[in-house]
């Protein structure tokens, strides 16, 4: 059967690329994927055909990849991260129902999706339940966005903010700060992450109130804590209750 | 600096540890974690010392890897998963604190946690905004689990539950399957992933007016879709919204 694979090449640092993925990677004959990701794996290209193109054009590259697998290329579309969180691989499924289509295969291949690795940078902050809410309203419903945000605030939930904020775009996630400012308290503590697993890989970890809007851009993941999230000795990470439970581990 | 690394193994196959997480166990001399888990990795232990205990033994096995790593040994604590997610990264943590670990420092490596690993395998149903959430009480507050499971389902996102129920506890499962109903319809789409990537993998994808309960067990993973989540040609995934935004490319 004709396969496209959507596959999650994790957040950048080749350490993070599964075996399974580069197995993937290695056996087709075709890469799709947004040139900046194609950047982070040139030793996996040499001989390779090369679908590339820019943001905004992923409905072209999706269907140029599932043209190639047509005409009987092993094709893999790359995204960062997990091909299936805010990846393509949602995208080529629905391209895949069409009729010119029909027949081809779509497999996802997962990836460590940002959120895993910013997290273990800074501590352990997604230990309990979380949401995953991307502030872009580009394909996305601003109400809905607010609305998902409101109700991750006032549930205590921790939250991962993909997409927090862009040059133009601020307003989203001004909102969303102080919406959990006040459902949380002026001490709620927040990571700043950037650039994980890449060059320049940083983070910071502040309370809420002080939120550095200034630094925030497009490769910055914000992990937002919950009412049992702590900062202690520069890490970040959220009490599930063991000691509650099982207590006398502190004398 | 003595250091214990808090690894995530992924979900089960070596296809899905990173390179990461091998270097680590790899050079680390001492692993500890649920004899589960080890069981997973039997061409990574040779010639390691080992740490197992079952479960409900978290804090023990912890404190055990903190003294060995006090005592001068390379310690991995293994998580299945991603250690950071549900695993064991925060008690470490927290049990690091303590006066007599105090200069121990904890690492993260992070791992394919199962809702990606799952998502993969039906097809791509975490494309937008989700909610990890998990139905275990063991450690959590029940009114806590119910409120966030009501906040999931009446604000439309997509949800990951790990620890769906057990022989024992049911009730927590039937109250989130009931609440979804509510607020999203009968034909909600809900995937139930067994097993993911081990032995005996396999899933299933129906409406959620049809919930399979008697087939859910410790090692099973649900997705509960969202209004925006289809089933077609046998995948479950989330429209993110390429088709109302670029349009024209399904004619």
């Amino acid at each position: 059967m004709k396969t496209v694979y959507a596959v999650g090449l994790g957040p950048g640092s080749l350490a993070l690329l599964t075996p399974e993925a580069r197995e993937v990677i290695g056996h087709c004959d075709t890469i799709a994927g947004y040139k900046t990701y194609l950047e982070q794996i040139p030793e996996l290209l040499a001989g390779k055909r090369i679908i590339a193109n820019g943001m905004r054009q992923e409905v072209d590259r999706c269907r140029a990849a599932l043209e190639a697998a047509g005409d009987g290329a092993e094709v893999a579309v790359i995204s960062s991260g997990d091909a299936g969180i805010y990846g393509m691989a949602g995208l080529l499924l629905e391209l895949a129902e069409s009729e010119e289509f029909r027949g081809i295969e779509i497999r996802v291949v997962p990836g460590i999706t940002a959120a895993s690795a910013a997290a273990a940078l800074v501590g352990a902050p997604l230990m309990c339940d979380f949401c995953v809410i991307s502030l872009s309203d580009l394909l996305a419903d601003r109400t809905v966005i607010l609305r998902r945000v409101r109700a991750a605030a006032e549930n205590d939930f921790v939250t991962a903010l993909y997409n927090p904020g862009s040059t133009k775009r601020r307003d989203l996630l001004e909102f969303t700060v102080e919406t959990f400012r006040k459902a949380g308290g002026d001490e709620l503590p927040v990571a700043v992450v950037h650039d994980i697993a890449r060059p320049g890989e940083r983070f910071s970890i502040g309370k809420i109130s002080e939120f550095p809007f200034e630094e925030i851009n497009m490769t910055t993941i914000v992990i937002i804590g919950c009412s049992r999230t702590v900062v202690r000795n520069g890490r970040m990470y959220t009490l599930r209750g063991y000691q509650e439970k099982y207590g006398g581990f502190r004398q």
